[in-house]
């Protein structure tokens, strides 16, 4: 899986969860997670969560740090389940990272919380030839309809956040796949 | 997903890992759950893990609560995801049950350490028909071949354990098949 | 699987045909058979059976009962076999219900025949996360553009139909998927 | 598929229901159904229904039409759907030849009933490569554990049943094959 | 597979790769291989290889022989095997027709040279039902955006060129399908 | 995917053709493929070829260039392909390592021939978790039970022409697998 950390600043608006958005725009060829940090303000056309499109849900924040994973060759099953250990992984960076005192971060499914605060959104779906992530995580919390939670608040530094999530996820996945090959199937 | 705690006390030697053990020996049918307290004794010719075949390792240990998880339809990949994400799952009800201050455990792939006393042993794999894991944690320690903790240590009821355990683990994997159920697809 | 009998009217054009019509619409989640009665008009552009397609035929009717199908993680040709059993299904329902005498229906592939009159039209296609069905029953069947017979004509009251029809198909999509699930595998 | 009506009398003791029976037994490679009439008597270790296999069922008959079926590259829930859609074309095929008048055969599963007696057993499950049917019908009665009843009380041919059976399920695989291949995918 | 060489001069303009293009323009059901002869013009909006899509490259060609490939049921990863073994079997088609004495071609990828002349473009990919491949040779290098070779350079008859091609691709295709058939598996 | 070439000696007798031969007797995890030089004897029980195996052929050969193969979360189709790929790699090889002037060796399947002499034998399999390719190719032809010829009448060296199909292997291999991800999908 190849990392990368762009240094663009531009508005996650829902296109960019499509096929080889990394390879076609950023030319990264196979398995990949980018991350950057800008706003987010995705239309209705753009929402592929059914539930947030039923509730005419907005999807806004100001400042996020935003991910788009693309994987292949895999199922939907399979992203859910990386999109929630991700959330967790997501969870264990902050705690190394933020000096704040008895932080207590709740992961439930996909989502993050401090207390009732979320901290993120984030969703998991499939193309015609690969499966796709979108996980964004607070900032500022300006502009978030919903009771919110940033790193600013967290004392997290972003640029840290982004290196060491970018690092666990690709450790993660890669030794998640080895494992598939190093055991003997049973009856 | 069925979730069962069994009042048996099986040793659990590996030949417990094979499709449709819930079914055929207790009778559950489809997705399921099954966990017990009982001793650990894998032989070698059981090892389903190609790591611990190769190093000989013994897998041992006097008293270690057992799950076995069983589903249809999926992948193996899918089975290693599901078998981290319940060992994050796992984490977090030692941590809501422990009584011991500022406790740290960490996870790593699929395992749990506390500092370097390893918690768990677990393995994910495959069957013709399904996908199956074998997740254990220590009891007590003695007759485990390694420095290990378990939850005496850690002053956790078992019983309590297994059915936060069983409950957070059936939430999460029918959350999770949902989950693929109401997204929109991409292009 | 869920079943829904609605109580709406609308036309029956095609578009009906597309994954998460039950969910975004009618806010019923997974797998799923929703039927309503109204009239069918699918346009050239709406047609997926690319046989009427070639042919150009038009696919029309003044009353009739819909039922959409749709099913997640699992194969097009298994979505063509259940069109079939549910074939079958409508057949034997009518049988039950209707008092017409020596009443002979034939099945054939996946459409409905009393001698050569049509009782039924049919398409089994895939959307990129599930697999779909529709099958639509004459009720009358003015404005049906090729020799037809309809529930009417059987003096089969409609909702009796659609009631049982939902039950049976329900009953037959969840015993085969638990069928799959308690065989053991062979060499 | 390849169909073939074979002359010898073998017992069928569940060890033919294994990946190809037909080619290497018979040399017919490829999908399959091969048909004979023999006794039946099946163990506990060749029972791959774990429903038969709990309840300690005895499968057992002195003169049945047995069915073969295997084919590739598909799933075991396409298995266990077209194995009732054989049930429903056997069913077709005893009331075209029986002249038993006002005849009404039960199908629940795929299981064919002349109200509370057995006119068949069958099971599908999956091979490593393969997707593989039995199915059987009574020629008498003689020997069966359960109320029961046969193709000799129904009087109808065992030959003629066979090969109806036979070139009808060949058609029903073929086309329903083929529905897969003519069908434009949808959103 | 079906082969069919079509007599049209129609030009290839990237539309023509996609799903049932066999079926819905020539009535050529299932799994199928089409040729022609005619002129090759891509706009970039239809091109599919990302590659090209990146480098604006422009492809063009104003005589090709074109192969449209149309498979079902089988992966993307299947169709790139399947285009290079294509690409074999054409260098080979060449090597038996052309009177060029010590012709060496080079198959790089699904690209063909004669030393660092192309003679060929193709692509594979896949449609949400099926896998689908466009292999294109130059027949004459006229309004070729790089040095190109073709079949009239070669000495080698279109038709004669088209109709072997056919018939071997045919017979790679089927023979490696039952290939699949007759194997036993293992542990 | 990994390549080793192994400096043993030992046996072909068909058992090497498993799972995770690679990994649990050579610690070589994942893709890969593994070569060594060394006699054939595979006896009718782990002959996986159901053909030779009906024609009770016997398998052996005093010295050849053996080839495993392993890889994951594919195929048995995709295997087939890669199998025959292979033999035309192989042929590649030769000619360029050759000194016999106009050598030409047909490939036919998955053999390959110089006029009617045997040079090679070959099986795709596959595994409960992943496809496997047994390629060998005749050093010397004493007991090779047909016709056939070898490196050493091609005055080939042995480890040239391994070194340079393992790369080659490998090359094709990695690039077909990039190949599927930077394509677009198509309607």
């Amino acid at each position: 899986m190849q990392t990368k950390f762009l240094k663009t600043k531009e508005i996650y608006d829902g296109t960019q969860l499509r096929s080889q958005f990394a390879y076609l725009e950023h030319r990264i060829l196979g398995d990949s997670v980018v991350a950057w940090i800008g706003p987010c303000h995705v239309s209705l056309d753009n929402m592929v969560d059914g539930e947030d499109f039923l509730d005419q849900s907005s999807i806004a924040g100001s400042e996020m740090v935003h991910f788009i994973i693309e994987y292949f060759n895999q199922s939907l099953f399979s992203g859910v389940l990386l999109q929630r250990l991700f959330a967790n992984i997501i969870r264990d960076v902050i705690y190394e990272l933020s000096p704040v005192k008895n932080l207590k971060l709740l992961r439930q499914g996909d989502d993050i919380y401090l207390s009732d605060k979320k901290l993120s959104i984030s969703i998991a779906t499939s193309s015609p030839i690969s499966t796709l992530i979108h996980f964004a995580v607070n900032v500022r919390t300006e502009g978030v309809p919903v009771p919110a939670v940033g790193l600013k608040d967290l004392k997290v530094s972003e640029t840290e956040f982004i290196k060491k999530c970018l690092a666990s996820l690709k450790n993660e996945f890669e030794s998640s796949l080895t494992a598939t090959m190093k055991v003997r199937p049973v009856e």
